[in-house]
């Protein structure tokens, strides 16, 4: 099984992109004539069925258009998990269209609890739950998920103890929200709360370190607060980055620099509303606007 | 609508109970005549399908059994995760049955993210998603939910704005795993971060005031760390307190004294292994085994 650190790394290679596409479906965002096609199917489908087919829809259209131009694909669970059953199931698709593209997917969860709860959180997100009989559940089936510090590091095993099945896990460090700052940047034993997080990031993950010389275990770490990303690449020169902020959240490239490290850089952007809703400026068809933004993202943050 | 905090206040008086009894159904710990008897029903609705279908009778069957002498029932929405679409539909129904008689439900899901995204979780626990044609969507219909603080206050802010709906938020503050020390207990600025977060639950809280005089906006924390209990309790006097880490986690009843604060007590202790598995240790049926584990909880824990 390929690390992966490693499998995130040769898909920015390859692609030459550092771009991940953060699949975050929101229905009044969505285009018009999708809308009108499913809400003539709700009498089939449900309520809640419509809308999350519709999602399905629109997502393999942005996935299967920008899979030349982005590195990663980040679908957020929250926008499926608001119409239920459906929903998740719409989220396993979009992770199996994100497969079928050879592109990792970093499902953003932000999941973290007790050992036990943690083990179930990562059997939902990477598979492995029991079944009455015969093979365990595939679960999700995503790459890597991100997960938040506050309940500590037994708190984060369960996940970590997927590296050594190919998995990978993002934890968060410093996140892209004005209230970050209020716990994250507090002083803690003379410095921030998010580099004792960096600590324990570098702690965990230095076991589970793949061929490209970056561990499966990465930070996130938002470009609207460049000073504090700085520091985390300092304090985790071996780490991916997971970097949202950039885009509709307001950074540029300037957070970016000296940000690369090792042979793939060491870190995804992630863009979200200014890929995937690229249309709603740009005008024309949902998805050749989004490869369109992809792609000048991709140069933007500096092409291969 | 009646505020959150009055309906756990009332359900702690009306059952004379300060007992939450935690749903987290893990299948190689289920009856074996259940697992037995879904076996049988995999051919029909599936591996994930017979799974959410034998934990949904089972948490039915111990909700009814315990419904007279516990004050609120908590399902961990991880454990119903891992089966997908099928799992998140019997959580549904778990929130249902706790419904049926009156139990307020607080969801286990500690979740936390930037705001938009916030907003879809906070649809998902409390309903609120957008359909395509007529009214919002559901959702679990959950009461309360375990939110986490680690992204600051703007991140809480949508769970917060659903206080004005009837509907109640715990903040983790200091949880009952051992490695909760490892950030929690950090001395920030003086004082460990936890009381940076019973700051935030106080300030964003005091809005949310309900006639027995609680806050909506409640606090997590451990009886496994009484003196941190202790501390929480101190800053936030008007605020429920939800207690893991009796029974299974090992804190007895002494960790709470000094805790009670109001006309209800302001807290309640939740149990799950311990009174959900309780026939493993004392033999018979085990709704009756369930209820018997909860009313000796109730009295253990003080009864009113």
């Amino acid at each position: 099984m390929t690390n992966f650190s490693d499998r995130l790394a040769e898909s920015i290679l390859s692609r030459r992109s550092g771009v991940c596409v953060g699949i975050d479906p929101d229905l009044s965002r969505l285009p018009d004539h999708l809308r009108a096609a499913y809400a003539g199917r709700v009498a089939e489908l449900g309520d809640a069925g419509a809308v999350a087919a519709c999602f399905s829809e629109f997502a393999s259209g942005v996935i299967d258009a920008v899979a030349d131009v982005v590195a990663a694909v980040k679908p957020q669970a929250a926008f499926f998990e608001q119409y239920g059953a459906p929903g998740w199931e719409a989220l396993r698709r979009v992770v199996a269209c994100a497969h079928e593209h050879d592109l990792p997917v970093i499902l953003d969860a932000k999941r973290g609890d007790i050992g036990s709860t943690s083990a179930a959180y990562a059997a939902a997100v990477f598979g492995g739950a029991p079944a009455l009989a015969g093979a365990p559940l595939p679960g999700l089936a995503a790459d890597a998920v991100t997960v938040n510090p506050y309940l500590g590091d037994d708190a984060l095993a369960p996940f970590l103890e997927r590296c050594d099945q190919g998995k990978g896990v993002f934890v968060l460090a410093r996140t892209s929200n004005q209230g970050a700052a209020s716990l994250q940047e507090r002083d803690c034993d003379g410095r921030p709360l998010y580099l004792h997080v960096t600590d324990m990031i570098a702690r965990l993950g230095a076991r589970y370190v793949g061929a490209h010389g970056y561990s499966d275990v990465g930070a996130v770490a938002g470009a609207t607060a460049p000073t504090s990303l700085a520091a985390v690449r300092a304090a985790l020169p071996h780490a991916f980055l997971l970097v949202p902020g950039f885009g509709a959240q307001g950074a540029g490239p300037e957070a970016l620099a000296g940000l690369a490290s090792g042979d793939a850089r060491g870190y995804v952007v992630n863009a979200s509303r200014s890929i995937i809703y690229a249309w709603r400026e740009r005008g024309g068809d949902f998805r050749s606007a989004a490869a369109a933004a992809a792609a000048e993202m991709r140069d933007a943050i500096g092409g291969f």
